[in-house]
């Protein structure tokens, strides 16, 4: 029987490479939701070629127009908003659910589909690094579970297979370092959107982009390394490795370190999570190391990317902190590519507002809500003062 | 209860090591069987310390020697020759049977733990190289488990842990290249002993130092993998990584690497057979990456060091052919550290033995043993015609 498979957020980029994957395995996956958001034109052309039974889109008006063009072919019903997003998320027959929206968005749906005890391959980054304690425990109590899809949560998760949890030392998190690495802290200072988006070695949308040039989205994995693998934040450490293609390493308790390596091709770790905990053979081009000929490993430095520094200190504060992390995070990356704030005014935005905040612990889902709606429109109004 | 421990070759540079390791865990093992052939004064320090039921050395002499030196202390048993070691790798009480010795010796006391059903840790090179295919069989047959200690299987079985057979695409033996990897071929004509022992990473006896040289130690290293992990030849590659500190690969059928690093310590993978399938802690020198910097990854140039070449012949031939192989670099080996033969002779010599004979197939340890007899007659008449 084949697996029953949800993509929330097909229209996007790990939405259509994980369309990629599931075309060559037709024989193990039937797609019986998507949801596209606004690009009905490739979601138009996904519903036609995979015929699932509910598509999810933006809006009502957008639902509409898409029903009447689609009148003539099938009988799919198309739903939208959060509510059609939590309908295909909890579907009866699905077995897995493959989250890769953007932002916030991505969390309710998520809960979701936790408390249905699903299969959930995770790419959007920001459930867990908001809920990622809510989500865990739910998951443990529903018997769900949380699968990343991103490389180097994938990375991990490969070199801890069957290992025991007691035995890990460390979690070596790899970062490229982002499009500014090199810069010195006065030129930093003046970077250019163009700049921070010009990333050495993945292409990425713009918000993920910008995360990597301040180091944040690795502040942002450190979170959500420790949600998926139970491990404090001090035993999660961040090495610049400027080739990305050791996607992450874990040093256990003998001085052994297990690192994985690949191409920098996420359909290998969609796969992965697709079809955990086996693993299936493909044709994606192949590493040859002897061609790479070198890989390179540095420290971090935090002064000159003082968002790592924020990220810890959000995990180590807990409760509802990392959601106002990242609310405030998004609203400053947002500043900067609409060029209303400097680049070294990222970080600044962000502290100032945690610095207002004082975190809820143990928080359901409307308090991490309520967080991250705080830290928006606090963020926001700095943001404001700085023009 | 602890874990009852013999250690064959425990004065070497391995069975020093494990007793080290032994040490620090002497709640986890007792050591009942020691084995020290020549080096008496150490093997003394060693039974006073560890209190085996048993040694064993290279003759009756020495034996008796040994006896009269220890009579004040414990009713030790001191048994010599293959014999002797025959009797401790078999001891009735022994779960685990540390075999470190070098050269063909190796053979037969591990034959004989393998047919008691042991949990053998093996060091020695020759054993899986001259008699693979029936050491595998009879520990099939026999429920025995053979687990490597050298630090290229234990990094790949570590990386095999718990995937499937059929995952593996490859596996990546990594090599530093030895003393001699940037010389040109004309510089290795005139290669000194001095030369080809200046080992740029590992310190080593000096036979396993020129085979790292000529990197035949690389290739009974692919004869060995073949054997450990029941991997065809054609799947197993070998990339040169000067810095040694990745100390094996595989890859897997979904385009995966997973890499094993850690410092240049024997005492690791050690101790991860002694403890296999557990990790345990130790307080070894852990390596940093970052301050090492770079891992960089080459081709191996198997014109220029044609012993690979050799090795997978010999591999491919199978049957006997390792086994004269091995007998014959032995040999020629010896005559290079004599300053009997040049360098650039040890791989005509091996070469020109192996294609004098004509191997016997599913061969029992006495054909075995007969083709290492064989071999090493024949080498030395060509080194001998070297003179």
């Amino acid at each position: 029987m084949r697996n029953k498979i949800v993509i929330l957020g097909s229209t996007g980029s790990v939405g259509q490479q994980t369309l990629e994957v599931i075309r060559k395995y037709s024989n193990e996956f039937e797609v019986v939701g998507l949801s596209g958001w606004e690009n009905t034109r490739l979601l138009k052309e996904q519903i036609s070629f995979f015929k699932p039974k509910i598509a999810v889109v933006k809006n009502e008006y957008i639902a509409r127009n898409l029903k009447k063009d689609l009148n003539k072919q099938n009988n799919i019903k198309i739903l939208w908003g959060t509510n059609g997003l939590i309908n295909i998320a909890t579907l009866e027959e699905a077995n897995i659910i493959v989250v890769a929206i953007t932002g916030i968005a991505s969390l309710i749906p998520t809960f979701e589909a936790v408390k249905k005890g699903k299969k959930i391959a995770l790419s959007s980054k920001e459930a867990m690094v908001v809920a990622g304690e809510l989500l865990v425990r739910e998951a443990i109590s529903k018997n769900a579970k949380i699968i990343p899809i991103d490389s180097e949560h994938s990375a991990i998760l490969q070199c801890l297979k069957n290992e025991k949890k007691d035995c890990v030392e460390k979690i070596i998190l790899t970062a490229s370092g982002g499009a500014l690495y090199n810069f010195t802290e006065t030129a930093l200072k003046n970077v250019t959107v163009e700049d921070a988006l010009n990333h050495p070695t993945w292409k990425m949308g713009k918000k993920v982009t910008i995360d990597s040039a301040t180091l944040m989205n690795k502040g942002l994995e450190v979170i959500e390394a420790k949600w998926f693998f139970n491990i404090p934040a001090n035993k999660i450490e961040i090495v610049i490795h400027p080739q990305s293609y050791v996607h992450s390493m874990v040093q256990f308790i003998d001085g052994t370190i297990l690192a994985q390596i690949s191409e920098h091709d996420m359909k290998i770790p969609i796969q992965y999570a697709l079809f955990y905990p086996n693993r299936i053979s493909n044709n994606f081009s192949r590493l040859e190391l002897t061609k790479i000929g070198q890989l390179t490993f540095k420290k971090p430095n935090f002064d000159k990317f003082p968002c790592i520094k924020l990220a810890y200190q959000a995990l180590e504060l807990g409760g509802t902190m990392p959601a106002v992390l990242n609310g405030a995070n998004e609203i400053a990356v947002n500043a900067f590519l609409n060029s209303q704030i400097n680049f070294s005014a990222i970080p600044t935005i962000i502290q100032n507002t945690m610095k207002e905040y004082k975190p809820k612990y143990n928080p359901n889902i409307n308090d991490i809500l309520d967080a991250d709606y705080w830290a928006r429109e606090k963020a926001l109004s700095f943001c404001i003062n700085k023009k």
